[in-house]
C-alpha cells in the first residue's frame, strides 16, 4: 500500500532517480513487514466522559496556567499573532484554540524510507518500532559498562537494520561521546543513512543541527521530493511541566518548515514533574503535547506532528524513577486515547526499564511497557529495544532480546484466522478422540508457519539445555549479537550521493568548533 | 462485600461455631485484597460473529465428532440417561445439549477459605490468582534442580500465604515425591489447611483421594457448611483432543456430588492436542470444556464449575512446546470470551516460561502470559507464580517474583482515578511551569499510596547498585525467600479441628498401601 504510493508518488516527483532508487532498493538483507498493522480491536480503558473531563482540565491548564516557551522571541511573536496570550514568556492559549491548530495536522502521514520498502506509515492502525534513544552509556559485549563511542552508534544502527522486529533506524541510538559535541550530529546522520536503509529521526541538540539533518537528507532524497514529502521525524521533548525551551523550539521551527515531521513528547517522570496520579499526569500531558502541536500548526499548517507521551513514575521513598509499573501504562493507555480524540499520530516509550543487567527485573518491566502501549494502539514506539537503566544505557544484548519479542507483535495485532483454514474442522474430523494432530494434512500443510517462534528463547529440555552448557538469556543474546555483527552487510548506496554526504560532512566539519563553550 | 456476605451465609447455616471462626481469622499475617476486583473494560479480540463461528464449529465436534469418557461406565450411563448418543465409550451430543446443561451452572460463586476474610469470589470481575500446579521437581534455593518435597511443599504453601499477589493456596505447588503415592494427598491438604488460611484445591488423582479430601473439608469447616457451600476448587483436565479419562471423571463426580467446585480444562499443546492454529484450538477447546461442563451439571445440577484453558503452541520445527507466543494468547483471550457467553467463570494458565532459570527469556514468556490473561478478565489464574521449565520445576525465586509482578495488578484493573483527587488540578495550578511537584500539598496528601513499588526491582542508581554488590534479580528472589521462611508464622488453627484432621489422616495413611502397585 505505502509502497505503491511512494514508488508511485516518487516517479511523479523526485523525476529522473530511477538509478538511485535501484541503488537504494539493494542490500541484500531479508525483507521482514516494514511496520505492524492493527486488525484487533484497541484496548481502551479510559471512557469517553472520562476523556473529556481530562480534555478540560487540559483546557484549564493552557487558559489559567499557561505554558512557558523560554528563550526564544520568534515562538513567542508566533504565538502572539495566532491568538495567543503572551505575558513575558508565559502563554496562556484561549479555550479551544490549540485544539483548533491541531486540526490543521495530518492524522496519518508517510515517513519515506531510502529504500522504499522500509518506508513507515505513521498514524491509524500502524505501529512503527523504533530502537533505544539517548543513552551516554553503553553496555558492550565484554559486559562493561562505559561511555558510548561512534563504534557502539554504528554497530547499534547496523543491528537495528538487521533485526526484523525494528522498523525504523532511530536516531540517538547512544550518544557517541568521543566525538565533539558540535560535529556529533554529522557523523549520527550519516551513520543511520550510510549503515542501514531503515527510516531515521534527526538531530534536536541545535536548530543548525537540525537544519544539517534537513540538509543531508536532501542530498539523499533530493530537494524536491524532501520538500514534498516527509523523510524525517524528530523528537522534540517537552521541558515539564509546562515548559518548551529555545533549543527544542528551535529544532521544531526547523523540521516544521521543512515540512518534516516532530514528535512533541512530554517527558514526564510522575510524582516530580506532574502530580502524583495518573488522571492529573494526563491532563498536563494533553496541555503541553497539545502547546507543542499547536504552536508547530502556527509554524507551517499541517507540518506533520506525533502526540508524544514518555511517562514514568517516582518511587516516593526514594525519588528514583521506576518503569514497569502500573500507573504509566494507564497514563501511556490513556494518552493513546487523546491522540486518537485530537485525530494525530500517538509515540510511547518502549522496553523501559530501571534494572542494571538484562535480569528477569529487565524483562519484566519491560513487558510491561511493550504490551500495554501495543494494545493501546501506538503508532511509533521509541525505545522498543536496547534501553537500559532508565536510560542511561544502551545494552547490546537487550536490543536483541527486545527485539525478539518485538518480532511476534504482529502476530497478536494480527488477530485471529477465522478462515476455513485457519478454522481447522477438517482437522478434527480427520484426527478424531485421543489421537495426535502431527500428521493431519491440516498439520502439514500449515505448520511452518503457523506459530511464531523466539530466535532467542531456550525450549530445548533442561537434559539437552545443561548439556550445551546452561546457557542463559543474556548469553545467548551475546552470542546472537557477535554473529550479527560478523554477518553483517551494508545496504548498497548511490556513490554519487555517499560522496555527495561525505563531502557535506566534511565541510560542516571544517566550519564547526570542537567545544560549545 | 463477599466478606460481608460470607460472614453473613456462615452465621446462619453454620450454627455455633463463632470460636472456630475466631480462630481462623488470626495468623498476624497483613491482610491483602482477596482477590482483584476489575473495574476497567475487558479486551476483547474475538468479535461476536467471531464467537459465533467457534461455537457453532464446537456443536458441529461435539454432534459429528464426539468426545470420548473413558472406561467409566457409570459416566456413558448418566450421559445416556440425560440425552447424549452413547456408542461404546464414544459419546455424541445433539446440538445444543450440552449448552443447555452448561446453563445450570452459577456464573458466579465464592470459594470460603478458613479464615473468611481470604475467601474468594470467583467469576464476574473478579481474578483470583494460585500458584503452579503439578511439577515433579524444585529449584531450590541452593539453585539446584531435583525431585520435591514435602518440605518443599509446605515452603511452596508458607511462601504462598505470607504473599500479598497470591489469593490462592493452590492445590500441587509442587509434588512431594519423597511420600507414597497413595498417601501423598493426605499430607498436602492437611498442609494447606495447617499452613495457609487461603482457600486450596482438592486432590484430584484418584476418586478416593477426592474423597478424602472432602471428608478432611468437612472436619475443617463442618459437613453441614460444606454441604451448602464451596469450599474446594479442583483440577480437572482433559485429555485432549476430546477425551475426558476415569481418574479425572471419578473425581469429578466426587467433588460435584458434594457441591464442590471443579475446573474443566483442556490441556492443549497446540499442533499437537488441538490443530495448528487459533480458531481450531478455540473450537476444539470449547467443544471439551462443554463436555464436561454439561456432564458435571448432570452430575449434580448447579454444581459450580469453571471454563479452564490451559494452551501453549508447540515449535513445528522440534516439538517443543513454548510458552509465552502470541498464538496461545489469543485463545486465551477468545477462550475467556467464550466463557463468558456460556456465562461461566474462567480459568487460564499465568507466568508460563519454558525457561531453565529465572533469567530474561523466564521474565518475558511469564508477563507474555500473565497480562493477557489479566486484560482477558480472566477469573482463575493458575500457575501465576512459581512456574518453570514448562511445568516440570517449582522455583522458588520464580515464585516471589512472579508474585511481586501480580501484586500490581490491582492498579491495573483498578482503573483511572478520576475523583477530584484523581484530576490534581489544584496540584498543578499551585506548581506551575518549571517547577516540580514534589512539595505539593496535593503529592505530601497522596504520595504514601499514589504509585504501586516492586518489592524486588531495584530502583538504586548503578553506582549504589554497584557498591551494594551488583545483585541481579535472582539473588534479590533468593534473598526474599530466605528471609520470609525465617519470618513465617502459621495461621491460627483451632486446636480440635487440628486433631481431628491428624487422626483422619493417620487413620487413612494406616488403611492405605505405600504403592499403587
Amino acid at each position: 500500500m505505502s509502497e505503491d504510493a511512494s514508488t508511485e508518488k516518487r516517479g511523479r516527483k523526485g523525476g529522473g532517480r530511477d538509478a538511485r532508487r535501484t541503488a537504494r532498493s539493494g542490500g541484500g538483507m531479508k525483507m521482514s513487514a516494514p511496520y505492524l498493522i492493527r486488525k484487533v480491536p484497541l484496548y481502551d480503558i479510559l471512557s469517553d466522559e472520562g476523556a473529556e473531563i481530562i480534555e478540560n482540565n487540559a483546557e484549564t491548564i493552557l487558559e489559567e496556567v499557561g505554558i512557558e516557551f523560554k528563550d526564544d522571541p520568534e515562538a513567542l511573536e508566533i504565538l502572539k499573532e495566532h491568538g495567543a496570550d503572551v505575558k513575558g514568556q508565559r502563554v496562556h492559549f484561549p479555550r479551544g484554540l490549540c485544539r483548533e491548530y491541531c486540526k490543521k495536522a495530518p492524522s496519518q502521514f508517510t515517513q519515506y524510507a531510502r529504500n522504499p520498502d522500509r518506508s513507515v506509515e505513521i498514524g491509524g492502525n500502524n505501529t512503527v518500532f523504533a530502537p533505544v534513544y539517548g543513552p551516554p552509556f553503553v553496555r558492550d559485549l565484554e559486559n562493561e559498562r562505559r561511555y558510548a563511542t561512534i563504534e557502539d552508534f554504528r554497530n547499534f544502527i547496523k543491528l537495528a537494520y538487521m533485526l526484523p522486529g525494528l522498523h525504523h533506524s532511530g536516531g540517538t541510538i547512544c550518544e557517541p561521546v568521543d566525538l565533539p559535541v558540535p560535529k556529533r550530529h554529522l557523523e549520527m546522520v550519516y551513520s543511520h543513512i550510510k549503515y542501514s536503509d531503515k527510516p531515521f529521526m534527526g538531530s534536536v541538540t541545535a536548530a543548525s543541527r537540525a537544519q544539517d539533518t534537513v540538509e543531508m537528507a536532501k542530498i539523499l532524497f533530493g530537494a524536491d521530493f524532501l520538500d514534498q514529502n516527509n523523510v524525517l521525524v524528530s523528537l522534540i521533548n517537552a521541558n515539564s511541566p509546562m515548559t518548551w525551551d529555545d533549543t527544542m523550539l528551535g529544532a521544531l521551527k526547523i523540521y516544521a518548515r521543512h515540512g518534516q515531521a516532530v514528535m512533541l513528547s512530554p517527558f514526564i517522570l510522575a510524582g516530580a514533574m506532574s502530580p502524583v496520579s495518573v488522571a492529573g499526569t494526563l491532563a498536563q500531558t494533553l496541555a503541553e503535547a497539545m502547546s507543542g502541536i499547536a504552536f508547530a500548526q502556527m509554524v507551517k499548517p499541517g507540518a506533520p506532528v506525533i502526540f508524544g507521551s514518555f511517562a514514568s513514575s517516582m518511587s516516593m521513598q526514594t525519588g528514583a524513577p521506576t518503569f514497569g509499573t502500573p500507573e504509566p501504562a494507564l497514563v501511556l493507555n490513556g494518552c493513546a486515547k487523546l491522540a486518537r480524540r485530537l485525530n494525530v499520530p500517538f509515540r510511547s516509550g518502549g522496553s523501559l526499564t530501571a534494572a542494571k543487567t538484562v535480569d528477569a527485573q529487565a524483562a519484566y518491566e519491560s513487558t510491561y511497557t511493550l504490551l500495554p502501549a501495543v494494545t493501546s494502539g501506538v503508532n511509533f514506539m521509541l525505545h522498543a529495544a536496547g534501553w537500559m537503566e532508565g536510560g542511561l544505557v544502551s545494552d547490546y544484548r537487550k536490543l536483541v532480546l527486545d527485539a525478539d519479542q518485538l518480532s511476534m507483535m504482529q502476530r497478536m495485532v494480527g488477530g485471529i484466522d477465522l478462515s476455513e483454514n485457519g478454522q481447522a474442522m477438517d482437522a478434527i474430523r480427520e484426527t478424531g478422540p485421543g489421537q495426535h494432530f502431527l500428521g493431519s494434512s491440516h498439520t502439514q500443510a500449515n505448520f511452518e508457519d503457523a506459530f511464531w517462534r523466539s530466535e532467542l528463547a531456550d525450549y530445548t529440555t533442561f537434559e539437552q539445555w545443561s548439556s550445551e552448557g546452561s546457557i542463559e538469556s543474556a548469553k545467548r543474546a551475546e552470542n546472537r549479537v557477535r554473529k550479527m555483527l560478523t554477518q553483517y552487510e551494508a545496504p548498497a548506496l548511490d556513490p554519487v550521493i555517499d560522496e555527495a554526504l561525505i563531502a557535506y560532512k566534511s565541510k560542516r566539519m571544517e566550519e564547526l568548533p570542537d567545544s560549545e563553550f
